[in-house]
C-alpha cells in the first residue's frame, strides 16, 4: 500500500464500501446515517495512517474561498520582522486560510502570479526596498494586482511622491510613515538642541540620501555624508567603517551630530567611535532609526526614531475588508516620534 | 467579463480558438503550430489583464511534483529569525517550489496537515518550543509525519534525551545544538575565572532551569535561580524585573555572576543593575545565550554563546534529499562557543 493511500485502498482495507469512507473524510458521514462506531474506526485508520485529502480535492470540495495572501520580498530584518510577526499573530488567531511567500526583489512578478494562482484574493505585500529601486516592470506587476479584492502594500516608504498617484488610481493601498517628516522630526530636535553640522550615512546620491539631504537642509542643517562603501558587510563592520568616515568629517566639517538610518549599525558605530577616543555624547551626538527594543541597552542607551508597527498592521487588517472603490483614500501615512534617550547632548562647541 | 476570465473568454475576446488560448497558456503554442505574432497577441492580453492560471490547473497539468515545505511554529525570534531568513534565501536561489506555513504552537499538527495537503514531500520544521512543551499529540504528529520523503526538525535542543530515540526510530532529523553541553561550556568558562555562585535566571523546576541546573551542579558550580515571574512582559521589562531578584541574589546568597538565556534580556538586565550601582564586570559578571549581532554594541560587550546558525542552515539542506533509512544517524549535534567580550571577569572578593 503506497504512503498516501487512495480512499478506494482505505475502504478495501478496512472492508467498507468507498462510499462510507469517503463520507467520513469529507464529514458528511452523520448525515448520511453511517454509524459512529464506523465513524470512529475510519477515523482512527485515518490518524494511524497520517492521511492527508489533497489540496485540489479539498478545494473542489469547499468551492472558491477568500484566501489573503503575505507577499514578502527581501530579507527580515529589524521593525519589519516585528509587522511580520504581528501579522502571521492576528491570521493565527482569525483561523482564516492563508498563503505566504517570501521572494527576493527581483522575483516579485512571480510572487504575485503565484499568490494569484493559489486562489489568493486579498494580498498583504510587505516590501523591503524603496520604492525608488522597486519597479522595472511596474505596468506589469500592477497588471497582475488589479484583479484582487484587495491589495495592501505595508512599509511604503512617503516622502518622494513620485509613486503615490499611480497606486491610489490603481486603488492600492500604500501604509507606512512619511521618510521625510521622519528625518524632518530628528533634524528638528538636533537642530533644537543645537547642532548644525550633521554627519548622515549613505551618499546624497542614493534615493534615502537625497531624502535626508532634503529634509536636513529644509530646516537649515547642514548635513555631511559619509559616502561609506559598505556592500555585503556584516552590521557590525558596516558600523566600524562609518565611524572611520565619521571621525574624518568630525575633522574636517566640523560634525557634531551623527544621524543613522539603522538602530544596530549606530550601535556598533558608536563602540568603534567610543574606542577611537570620541566621547558619546559629550563630542558627538548620536542618533538612530527604526526603535529596536535592544536599542536602549546599547552602548548608550540611543536617542531614535520610532516607528508604530503595532498601529500600522493593525490598521492592515481593517482596511483588508474595504471596497477598491476610487473614493478611499490610498494613502495612510503614520507618524515617526523622537525617542530621547541618552547618546544626544549640546554640541561642545 | 469578470476579473479571473476563463480561457473560453479570452478566447472569445480575441476571437481566437479556445485551443488556440490554451495552448500559449500551456506553453505548447508553437509546437501545435500557432504563428509567432498570435502567441505575442495572446501573451499580450494576459500580461495586460493579470491572467493566472489557477493552481489546481497547473497542478494537474505538471503532476506530482517535489515541493519543499518550511513549519515555522511561534514567532521569529532572535537566531531563528537568522535561520529562518537563512532558509527563505537557500529556497529562493534553488529556484524550487515550496510552502511555507507560520502557525502557533497549539497549531502545529493542523499546520503539517495542510503543508501535506498541498503535495509538501520534504519538510524543514522550525521549531520554537522545547521540547518539554512540544508534545500532547505527539503519537499523532508522528503519523503525519510518516509518509514524507523527508522530515528535519531544526532547533532541537539536545540535552534531556527523552526524545532523541523517538525521532531516530521515526526516521526524523533532529538539527540542534546541545544545551547541557552549551551550559557546561559557559560554566567551566566561569569556573575557570574563579566564580562558585552564579545566579541563573528563571526556576529549576522549569525544563530549561533543571538543564542549566545539572550543567553548573556537574562541574562544581553553585547555580542560584531568581525565579522571576515575567509572563507576556516585553524584554526590555523581563530585563529589569530579573536585575531586581538578581541584586537580591547578590546581597542574599552572595553571587558573582549571571547566567542569561537570552542577549537583550541580559542587555537590558545589565543596564537596570548599572543603575542600581553594581559594577559589571568588577561586581557582577553577566553572560549572555545566542551570539546576537548587536551583542557586542551592548552597554558592557556582552560575553555570550554562540549558535553556529550558518552551519546548522546548510546541513538541513544537504540532509533534505537523504533517504529516510533506518541505519542513518538522525542526530545531528551542533557546537555552541563562548563568545569572550567585557562583561566577565574574575569574582571581586
Amino acid at each position: 500500500m503506497n504512503k498516501n493511500p487512495t480512499m478506494q485502498e482505505i475502504a478495501n482495507e478496512l472492508k467498507l464500501s468507498r462510499l462510507t469512507v469517503s463520507s467520513v473524510i469529507n464529514g458528511n458521514a452523520s448525515k448520511r446515517g453511517i454509524s459512529a462506531k464506523t465513524i470512529t474506526v475510519v477515523e482512527d485508520y485515518l490518524n494511524k495512517r497520517g492521511y492527508v485529502p489533497s489540496m485540489q480535492a479539498r478545494n473542489l470540495r469547499l468551492g472558491e474561498r477568500s484566501t489573503l495572501g503575505i507577499l514578502y520580498t527581501g530579507h527580515l530584518y529589524s521593525h519589519l520582522t516585528e509587522a511580520f510577526n504581528r501579522v502571521i499573530s492576528i491570521q493565527n488567531a482569525n483561523k482564516e486560510s492563508v498563503e505566504i511567500m517570501i521572494v527576493q526583489q527581483i522575483d516579485l512578478l512571480k510572487g504575485i502570479q503565484e499568490l494569484r494562482g493559489r486562489g489568493v484574493t486579498r494580498l498583504i505585500w510587505i516590501q523591503t526596498e524603496r520604492p525608488e529601486n522597486l519597479f522595472k516592470d511596474i505596468d506589469k506587476v500592477l497588471n497582475f494586482l488589479a484583479p484582487l479584492d484587495s491589495v495592501i502594500f505595508y512599509n511604503y516608504q512617503f516622502g518622494d511622491n513620485q509613486w503615490v498617484e499611480l497606486f491610489q488610481n490603481e486603488k492600492i493601498h500604500l501604509v507606512g510613515i512619511d521618510r521625510l517628516d521622519g528625518f524632518k522630526n530628528m533634524g528638528r530636535f538636533l537642530k533644537k538642541i543645537g547642532h548644525e553640522k550633521v554627519g548622515i550615512t549613505g551618499s546624497a546620491n542614493d534615493g534615502l540620501g537625497e531624502i535626508v539631504k532634503n529634509a536636513y537642509t529644509s530646516i537649515g542643517l547642514e548635513p555631511k555624508f559619509t559616502n561609506t562603501k559598505t556592500k555585503a558587510d556584516t552590521l557590525d563592520l558596516t558600523g566600524k567603517k562609518i565611524a572611520k568616515d565619521i571621525l574624518t568629517l568630525i575633522k574636517n566639517e566640523g560634525v557634531t551630530a551623527a544621524s543613522f538610518v539603522d538602530d544596530e549599525v549606530a550601535g556598533h558605530a558608536m563602540v568603534e567611535l567610543m574606542k577611537c577616543g570620541i566621547k558619546v555624547p559629550e563630542e558627538l551626538t548620536i542618533t538612530g532609526y527604526d526603535g529596536m527594543s535592544y536599542a536602549s541597552a546599547l552602548r548608550v542607551p540611543l536617542t531614535t526614531l520610532s516607528i508604530p508597527v503595532e498601529d500600522m498592521v493593525d490598521h492592515v487588517f481593517k482596511l483588508l475588508n474595504q471596497k477598491r472603490i476610487k473614493k478611499n483614500n490610498y494613502s495612510h501615512v503614520f507618524k515617526t516620534k523622537v525617542i530621547k534617550r541618552e547618546s544626544h547632548s549640546k554640541p561642545n562647541k
